[in-house]
């Protein structure tokens, strides 16, 4: 039997030149963008004010299979990647699963997690257009720490409103991200017209992805030469993180492995998307077809407890409008510690996917969550993230599974980013302080009949 | 001209297998351990109290050139290793310089350090002689926070001793560490003699390295089946992080390159041991002639200010007497924020190396680390410990020499962290609140004339 080693690294040579951009291959697209104020699909040019031109162009590319990475990018990748693909043989041992369980670890960059991988190419594109500065939002921290670091490299100013919960809970996000030179605000804020309408509405509001993106949005398009960058949901990102999807699959092929099962965090997608992207291509053209599995926070349960509808992408509803799993663009989630999955929709690709049943999902509560991060931690060495440990979650219970049924599968899910911030979350944990918030049937209902009317799509 | 990727790692096939025993090959060997209460050399017995028989064997054996890591061991390290060898391309062209500038970079796991090198090995002997726990000490916590790790998967209880500074600046570190369900002391303590003394001489002390080790000794001698285990200084330490060297040597053979010079920042003596270990073999043997660099912080600069004698590696005088470069066991160095590097005293192989002129040293101010370090981060996007940056000022110093004189030197230096848990320290350098101090030479003299006394040895 082939001896199967504990961590595969692409060379160079093997790692991908192209990104993969999973609409080509998808016969049922998921539904335009839309323009709040037409209530039609939105163009390229309607996007400028927001996007940078390069990356409106992708957000709209139905159709171009394999995007060409630009050289300038790939030569940053190659400052922190190849990722590993990791074979997790001591957790099997502990589970005592006849499962293969391998994992595509993100978080070996300062960054701590994946979002790396979009922030580079977002930052080079808007240097490329002469851009002056950028803006954006960060929950969990991680999408802030990346952009910084891009931005840093290609010496572009950035602001990084940060969810005012995540603010507070991890004051040295706050210093990383200061180390490399950008400016960092609390959502909701005073520095905006919505974050100053928010705070009058909700005074002891603990902030949300959502409202932070209105401000961010909001202060791009205020501001000369600035364009706004999102780390998560938009179509564009899920182009750029297709490279670890394809990366795991170049190293699985080495290995002559294929998952069965294929198992990632949920949040907005970025993730997600790119984790499974070239398995669901597989799927979608009827090569193979792996089991898909998304695993969300109960807290803020878009897939698994969301109505697929027109909706904001933000909570000030300055965004045009995409159809997705959403919980409604006012819902506030609770204070999870898993910063990076607070957010009220997903992607409308994942939402496409899933609404067309190519994916499942699951959800789970946060000391569940924990739980398994402590346990992964003892096994495998590594400190998750509590969004990443959403999936070793998932991928336990698979393995699980297969324990009980004596099938030997084979899962792969993604480990996006390490713990070395979340650790006041981790003392809750141990400390038996943390709570399971999960939000009731009238909760949700209240916040779905908020969902935006759209004459003749969505009354 | 042969294309170098940005990094290499090393195949499994291709990891060492043994640690290589620097002592083999020196015709000089340093002058060996001595019981206090003697006066004489030091056995493998008298050693056993404290330490468990195999590494007490490491220990005093200068003979064995490759020692066979445990298979179990190796497990271990597969898990995290092999490290990857980085080329600096964007440090080079941001210095301008013609040098070639690699390093190995060993941050890439939870416990953030090499550390985790010489944790698994000393805790996977621990637990194959049947010990019930281990006490250590850590100062920046890398240490223990590795140790942790390893004593967690080997099921071993660890009591921890951690320098009070950093048992307060990083508090992070003990949530870490805690989840490895390792308990943590911070020192000096009330929980053991020396403890006590140590707080009634010094109330409002910060601790340090020779104190936390003093009471980690006593509670394991004290502790029915117990024993201690140290993160640096000793020879076995250097035998594991061998590993280091070895695998930067073949890396570095692999891509045809051999260092001109090599840079490690020195505290203990641990990484820089390890790092240099097969060049030093190299210049022993009359192989190659790389030269050694080390580099320590001014406020604690044993090997550029201290005096080669005999001294205790602790400051409650409990353990053997090693020759080494020292400041004195008493010196208890100002609270620099590289923790790792606060140790009076400097590994007895290294200090005989340096001392016998195959090893040059230099001391740098923690602002000029910092500022190394934050330059480093923006241009190679790795956040490093302030320990590490001590080593990048070393290597950035050479580069530079390179630009003046135009010599294309290949240059490696040891990466041996990351500064995830260094960010109050970040803050500071960033807030202009940072300060540096340097022993003045009447302090380090009040030291050195308190060096103990061994009759027909030291007068």
């Amino acid at each position: 039997m082939k001896k199967i080693p504990h961590r595969v690294y692409l060379t160079e040579e093997q790692m991908p030149k192209q990104w993969y951009n999973l609409r080509a291959d998808m016969k049922d697209l998921p539904d335009p963008l839309l323009n709040p104020g037409t209530g039609r699909p939105i163009t390229e040019e309607e996007l400028y004010p927001v996007f940078c031109e390069k990356l409106a162009h992708q957000e709209l590319d139905n159709t171009t299979r394999y995007i060409d990475i630009p050289e300038e990018v790939q030569d940053f990748y190659k400052m922190y990647r190849p990722s590993p693909l990791i074979r997790a043989y001591n957790l099997e041992k502990y589970l005592d699963t006849p499962a293969k369980i391998y994992y595509k670890f993100e978080g070996n960059n300062t960054s701590g997690s994946h979002k790396l991988n979009s922030a580079v190419a977002q930052a080079y594109y808007a240097k490329e257009q002469g851009l002056k500065g950028l803006t954006t939002e960060t929950g969990a921290g991680q999408w802030g720490t990346a952009l910084a670091e891009a931005c840093s490299f290609y010496h572009l100013p950035l602001i990084v409103y940060m969810v005012k919960c995540s603010y507070e809970q991890k004051p040295f996000r706050k210093s990383v991200i200061h180390t490399f030179d950008a400016e960092i605000v609390p959502s909701p804020s005073e520095t905006t017209e919505i974050g100053r309408k928010i705070l009058a509405e909700n005074p002891g509001t603990s902030g949300s992805l959502g409202c932070a993106i209105s401000e961010a949005v909001e202060k791009a398009v205020s501001t000369d030469g600035y364009k706004y960058v999102l780390g998560s949901v938009l179509n564009q990102v899920l182009l750029h993180q297709s490279i670890i999807g394809l990366e795991s699959k170049t190293a699985m092929e080495l290995l002559d492995e294929y998952p069965d099962v294929v198992v990632g965090c949920a949040g907005g997608g970025s993730n997600l998307g790119g984790l499974i992207s070239p398995f669901m291509q597989d799927k979608l053209t009827g090569k193979a077809d792996p089991r898909i599995v998304a695993v969300e926070p109960a807290s803020c349960p878009s897939l698994t407890r969301g109505k697929y509808a027109y909706d904001f992408c933000d909570t000030g509803k300055v965004t045009p409008l995409a159809r997705m799993y959403t919980l409604g663009c006012d819902f506030i989630p609770s204070a999870n510690h898993a910063g990076g999955l607070r957010y009220h929709g997903m992607s409308p690709i994942l939402s496409k996917l899933y609404h067309d049943g190519y994916m499942e999902a699951i959800s789970v509560e946060q000391t569940k969550v924990f739980e398994a991060a402590t346990m992964f931690a003892k096994q495998e060495t590594i400190l998750p993230a509590p969004e990443s440990a959403h999936a070793i979650y998932g991928a336990v219970q698979e393995a699980l599974k297969c324990k009980e049924s004596g099938e030997a599968k084979t899962i792969l899910f993604g480990l996006t980013g390490t713990g070395y911030f979340d650790m006041y979350a981790y003392q809750s944990y141990m400390d038996g302080t943390m709570k399971d918030y999960i939000p009731t049937d009238a909760e949700l209902e209240k916040s779905f009949a908020r969902l935006p009317k759209i004459p003749g799509i969505q009354e």
